[in-house]
């Protein structure tokens, strides 16, 4: 077969976050296939290039939508946010592989990487992601939510950095704050929480709490929730808001 | 104070993978401070730019570097490879700040985020992140292997696609063979790994291999590890390694 699938990040917001290889495979596509918000994120592209945009929640036949047109021999990038495999299309375009024609198994698929949500949020931050971290998705569109407070259980008592992707949606407002509920039994009370709302772009907004007293009201789909670790530390500083970190030594400030 | 310290990553390797925004801060500096082999990466930039390169393991004191230069009123880019707030130099430059001069919280200081190692090696071997993952350094030059074991031992527990940074050194070869130990005896023998030599570049290398038999002799710090969940799953091909990646939905193969 000649057809060809790359399933691109466009990283978390502005272009100037978008890798040149992203770019390069956006300009040679014939087909872009994505959910409608991405798309229209992309740039034109080549006269004729053709889009196909699909609402959310759909991510599996859009992705055999996508391998039907690569084994019809076009070249096809599928169009996710920030990095295209951490809860965004690669999954889904290989499930799809997997319980889909044979054939398609034949076909050029290729993965570019982005900068995902947290490492912006994280930057816009400081650097509270300095030491080791885990990154939770709260849908629980696709998974139990006894599995979504095993991990979080687990997080806490390994004493990570959380990052939680999809804190909350209109449908599904009050997981942020059973997950809230759950993490103050486990960690201190005056443990960092960081909101970053809109990361990597100009509209970017962080508050700055502590998980004791921490209020998730604001909380919607373009928010990125950062947990500090024990060790997950701010600067205070005149006129602005404190710098967070998270120092690579644990034996710095102990 | 009119000096400003950016500091940036790479990506991983190609520059068809440092983003634009990293690019641009690169060509505005009038002084770069880094690791030498990062420094080597940068394209030349415009005359008159000064380049500081030290050695490996001198982070604070690079840092400490780059702001006595800002606060002298230059405009400082520090250079990491990967994403500067995991495991690299954002993390030294606050930690120098908050224990350095406190002119220094007068600076302007910047994070620009990048493509993070586990990102280009995942998407190399398809979607091995696709559920809930951890990033944990297995380098205990900064921390004690009690805290990496049980980070180790959470990760486990909670099911997560682990990724392990700094699997091996020439100082301490023996640490990936230990942390594979212990896996052992938390995971499903047929648990699949990846290792992914130099991921992010034209020379990138993938071995697919399960934890009951895993053979860890070829890992050097180019090595980026990436073990499955329970969910995480091979699609076979002919001709060529099987993709791997994690479902999205814990339920689609249950």
């Amino acid at each position: 077969m000649s057809g060809k699938i790359t399933v691109v990040g466009l990283g978390p917001g502005g272009a100037d976050l978008t890798t040149p290889a992203v770019a390069s495979a956006l300009a040679e596509a014939t087909d872009l296939v994505g959910y409608v918000t991405y798309l229209d994120r992309v740039p034109a592209g080549p006269a004729g290039q053709r889009r196909h945009g699909s609402d959310n929640r759909v991510e599996v036949e859009r992705a055999r939508h996508a391998l039907s047109l690569a084994a019809e021999g076009r070249t096809v990038v599928v169009v996710s946010g920030g990095d295209p495999g951490v809860f965004a299309m690669a999954s889904a375009v290989f499930e799809a592989v997997e319980t889909g024609d044979p054939a398609w198994r034949l076909l050029d698929i290729r993965v570019e990487p982005g900068v995902t949500a947290m490492l912006a949020a994280a930057a816009h931050a400081g650097a509270p992601l300095g030491g080791d971290f885990c990154a939770i998705s709260l849908s629980d569109n696709l998974k139990s939510w006894a599995t979504i407070e095993k991990r979080l259980e687990a997080a806490a008592r390994g004493d990570f950095v959380i990052a939680l992707y999809n804190p909350a949606s209109k449908a599904r407002p009050e997981q942020i704050g059973r997950a809230f509920a759950l993490l103050q039994t486990l960690k201190a009370p005056d443990t960092i929480v960081m909101f970053v709302r809109a990361a990597g772009t100009p509209d970017v907004q962080l508050s700055i709490q502590q998980l004791g007293s921490v209020d998730a009201s604001a909380v919607d789909m373009r928010t990125l929730v950062l947990i500090g670790s024990s060790a997950t530390r701010t600067i205070a500083r005149e006129g602005a808001a404190p710098w967070v970190y998270t120092p690579r030594s644990e034996r710095a400030f102990s």
